[in-house]
């Protein structure tokens, strides 16, 4: 998060006036809702659920997001502050080694123990206190800031809820629905065409001036030389990432890279991760159960090893992060991000849209031929702020875009979100582009 | 089971008396709720864990027993027999091949449904159908042993549900209690003198005849020579075992089989599971949370390579499995069963007895040197019931005479309980032997 | 070995006849060389190989052999020993934690030096010394019968040099011969028929009584008592066992243990070791290459629960060691060492006899139904040797008979093997028994 | 390489000139001469070892780049070839999956057959047709160029040679010399200062254009926007290193990127690889044993983890490949190539330069912040030569510069190394940078 770069323009000291207050407690508060919100349709045994190392329970999903604001704004900043339970700070930690211990992380699973309803206890206790903070006299900027990026936080881990429980309730023979019935009856199945978008070479200005909120791995600003390059108008469908297993590209070495190739043997994969082939008939299994594949909807759950295979298989490429920074920025459109389907819209599924128009935000996050590293003059945090992002920047992919199960507020064209190459979990798609 | 043995005695086609069937259903009845009473201090989320793939959840235990009498009892023998539900015949079966597919044993923790409300129903309807079944004029002597049967394998999984929630409890930091307190608040600190108990050699009949309710891996009745030996009049304490700690026992692989001194280094091993060392002092993980050790108590939680490299230390051995049923049986007091510190006695941790009299029941399950391998002349069921035992007899050893979490009305001197050499978390100790 | 038991009966320190110490010699030089004859077919880059954790280089063996000689006998027992190179008592030794630390096992094919040169040096260095030690005026019965088990010991690896370098060859697709061409070139390919041998009921004496050579582990001699049973009067053939695999043995889950079919679904095993399907023709690996499947000979490299699950399916069961040895010594016919298919007969693979006399020893090892155990009355020696036999004792299985690959002086009636159920590169195979 | 490249600006198919024959022709006798003598210190069973996955035995090396000869050249141009042994083409492919199926690459090391003389022998047939076919009157541009490829391949395979028999000579507890003595016997013991060099930013050319030979990686040349940075004169010494080690480096998790943290804890990482420690004085296996660690010397073997956490703990960070590449064009020196430590100086080691001038050619590879991945606008081959290096990209982070024991022929400042983070076998140091 770009505190530091505010730190520097502004008096960071300077206490918020009350409006701003007002605003900043309905944001914290709207977005400490959705998150219980989010919880709502599952059982104290759903909550409890953790299906793999990469993912977390549902509860303890609800207790880090707490956890986050007692540690980094209640305990420093806040002359009242009184401990929930001296046991959390250990137990709900997720990474922050500068934080001392934290409980291990495929253990998360295990902690039947603080019950759902003390995580509940724990979140009251800690809106409680972040409401009293923010009324306190000396309340400031600072602390405000760190509030903003502790609310930015928590809409990670909606997304994060999200994905995690879909994978835990896959594992289930019986296939239960998070959502009792899917949002839209009506599909659209027929294809829109793809359009190639051309942007011209040159200098270009990239990552986030800091205006508004944004996380310190999209700062600093910086230029960066692209050459020639077009991109696709929408990401692949259903359809064609079909055409691409009809045609034995699981099962040809040629169109995947070396670790990828290891990775389709090792794990004998031969279709996107939450495909199911029943009776000659396609289905996936969505948050809203097992559902028959539309062929005009958008593939997603693809790890970047499928991402680049199905790319080289259509002879193009995936776009560089900046390539793709710059084609969103050109094609941004007055209601890029009103019409996004995203996490408010309630699908919680991507689904074929009847425009033609060029859309970047929203639906599948898109696989970048970028490696997740540091920009140019990028500098952590001193302090266990500094863990938020930077020591992630090594073996993973950047992707772009956002996608339904994302905030509508979270999102920005600069935003970048990383997975490690295998991974498939996250709800992640493919956009074209060539030279 | 010995169903054949009395089957060949008997004419199992035979009804049954009023009395006998209102004593089974009365026994039934009994076990049941006794189950459901072990599952109550436990909430819906600790009745989901599932804390390592040799454990099982609570709630699977819970439903597991039921499928027991659903697919063995009622669905072939009651004309009116209803499925509670199609998934659960796979949901929980556990490892019968014979009956079908069965849900991955690692992942029963990640059935979060159907809930734990669904399965209590599921119990009751099973519950009703049994008890209608029993009521039925053709209910005979064949079905009646069957839910023998049934009672007997529900008896083993209340041993189960207990070893299990214990080890998961114990993973989480908080250390969370099953008991709310102990049930001993005295306890006796004195050890009582190790006496050594001699037995001549000879020909001596082993196993059970079949006249009660026995497992067919006790069976056929056969008969054995066995050598002049002494064993101990009770079992390693924890002082005696300390010792064993204290002289560098896990440190000298002398002491140890060779796979058990594998075991030690690849697990780092240095006290029983169970044990804390805490600035000094020695606690243990109990169902009643950390306790400080006693001296005088049965050391447990002991893999066989712990218990056989303590007899070496000791310049002892384990008997075999035949010599602790001799003895067991020469040294049986009349109140051997009803004094026995066993499940239905409420402390779930064993204790140094005041008596010297030799106890050979209750407390801690013994490790014997004995391999679990069929009785001469055995033979399994032909169909999915002949999977209950036989299939196991290889690479464990045998454990006799029952542990503190056993019901008192399971136990038999001639039975065989069974775990690999390096598992731990069943309550297993250790009585010495020698030529 | 009987080291202590002959000890007793004897003057151990009394000095040997010269007659006595020249057979010993003669004894001992001729193991030596035939030793170094084994290795005799294959290059220094041959006798680097080590193939897997459980198999040892060529190089290895010949080296490990010497070194026996040199820590248990010439070190403690010679005055004027003169240790060869200082590095080699760890880089040789085994498993005797008692002498100190051993170079890794899985790494042992990862010491290209010393070379092949070096280790024949260090060989005749060895030689020399016993040779001199020998002829001392104080060599003693004792020495002597260090001496034996050394000589006995390293018959055991010439069996394991040709296990080991048969594995390794057979993971070259070149798959290159051992011996340059097979023994025999005629077969006997008609199957003789599988008679049942009867033996009655009662307490039998089981054994060594230590008159002859012998290890510790056949010791002390005890009675069993054993009930009437029947054992074939030879082993299985490669048509029976071909007719398991056909009728889908390796598919179906009821003829196998839990521990073996997990084996065959975790390894995907469908036949035996190294047999091999070649369009509809079944071949398998020897020590004189790829050489097609005789129907007649003993079906062999196969693991026990292989052996277990056949013997399930022809509604059989395997012996027990006890069953195997009172059976083997009733039968034993005055030629049944002489003519039996062992390592001087330079076959290196089991043959059909055309004989119908019961054959126990040689062709086969035969797995038993019997866990590696210590005998009633089982003590391991105190020092070093005492880790030789004693240590193993869980988790294998015992086999009886000897093979085609295993020195006729080097086996008895009472000789017991051992292997893990999971292992089949030994040349193992199946006799079946019945009640 | 850049074929392609070349092949778009000239006429492929143009006749050799003689001169420019027998030009190639040495070249070519001169690099298939230096890789035997490299193998000359080592005897046939040093040659067999393959001592990890990622490293192959000497003789494989010897065979593989005969094998690329053959089937990239011979095979495909050269009229009268013939197969030398129809095995080959599978046993000695590496990881071209176009070419049909290769040998398992972990099992590298259990190929004792073919032999060395063999090997030898095929190295010969190889060479002779080679030389056959330049003579050819039909020999043209495009052939050499390929021969030039399969130059610089057998010039990337000297380098792993030795880097892999260096990996196993460490493993054997002897701790053998491949160089029988060090070459330089004094040593500079005085650390140089470090000097930062500056560089303004701008768009710069980066990349080969091809006008000598290239790797495809190194193509197509392309611009890049760079801002102002400052590289160390130097590359990081060991005395350096050891303040690192000794602030507590390797335990304290600050330093590390996330994914290093885990490498450090799970391998237990505390020097770098084949540092040794032993009463209080630090060594290193070299190729000419265990030496003693000098201060001044380049500190090396180095994963990208630790170079990262090293630049951390200084407060600095590695440059990226582009500004590495800026940095060495702009202080490149008359003699930089010249002076420089690389393998035909015969040190194998690298060492303290007395010099101040800026050098960045040749004794360690030197990690960038930079993931390897494709240059814009580049285009991997589309038959199997295009497998060569473009698969690769993914997982890997760049090194530049060579090292002590890269051929200077092979070297160029465009040249693009990689290797896995955490992979430390090769000759890898750190040069710092700063913003």
């Amino acid at each position: 998060m770009n505190l530091d770069a505010r730190e520097e323009s502004k008096d960071i000291s300077r206490e918020l006036s009350s409006e701003a207050r007002t605003d900043l407690l309905a944001r914290y508060q709207h977005v400490r809702l959705e998150t219980e919100n989010l919880a709502d349709p599952l059982t104290a045994e759903d909550m409890q659920l953790q299906s793999m190392a990469d993912a977390s329970p549902t509860k303890w999903h609800l207790a880090h997001t707490s956890w986050f604001f007692e540690v980094f704004i209640l305990r420093p900043h806040f002359v009242d502050f009184r401990i929930f339970d001296s046991s959390y700070p250990t137990l709900f930690n997720s990474y922050y080694n500068s934080l001392g211990s934290a409980h291990s992380r495929p253990q998360r699973g295990f902690l039947s123990r603080p019950s759902i309803d003390q995580i509940f206890a724990y979140r009251d206790a800690v809106d409680q206190q972040i409401q009293q903070l923010i009324e306190k006299p000396s309340f400031n900027e600072h602390i405000a800031s760190l509030i903003l990026l502790g609310i930015n936080h928590e809409q990670q881990h909606q997304e994060l809820l999200l994905m995690d429980i879909k994978h835990a309730l896959s594992l289930n023979p019986l296939m239960p629905c998070y959502l009792q019935e899917p949002v839209r009856e009506e599909k659209n199945s027929a294809v829109t065409s793809m359009n190639w978008l051309s942007v011209g070479a040159g200098n270009y200005a990239l990552g986030s001036d800091g205006e508004q909120f944004c996380f310190d791995n999209e700062q600093p600003p910086h230029q960066q030389f692209v050459a020639d390059f077009k991109v696709a108008s929408r990401t692949v469908c259903n359809s064609e990432y079909l055409e691409f297993i009809r045609d034995g590209g699981y099962r040809e070495p040629r169109h995947w890279l070396s670790d990828g190739w290891d990775w389709v043997k090792c794990n004998q994969v031969s279709a996107p991760m939450y495909w199911r082939h029943r009776e000659g008939v396609w289905w996936q299994f969505t948050l809203a159960g097992l559902q028959q594949l539309n062929p005009a909807d958008p593939v997603f759950h693809l790890s970047f090893y499928e991402a680049d295979a199905y790319a080289r298989w259509a002879q193009k490429r995936l776009p560089t992060e900046f390539e793709w920074e710059i084609a969103a920025c050109l094609h941004r459109t007055s209601d890029a991000f009103v019409s996004a389907n995203m996490l408010e819209k309630g699908n919680y599924q991507p689904y074929a849209e009847i425009t033609d128009k060029p859309q970047f935000i929203g639906s599948v996050w898109e696989w970048t031929g970028s490696a997740y590293l540091p920009y140019p003059g990028y500098r952590a945090n001193a302090d266990a702020i500094g863990e938020y992002n930077g020591k992630f920047m090594c073996n993973q992919m950047v992707l772009r875009g956002g996608s339904c199960i994302t905030p509508l507020s979270h999102i920005r064209i600069s935003y970048r979100n990383f997975f490690y190459p295998h991974q498939s979990w996250q709800f992640s798609g493919i956009r074209l582009a060539e030279d």
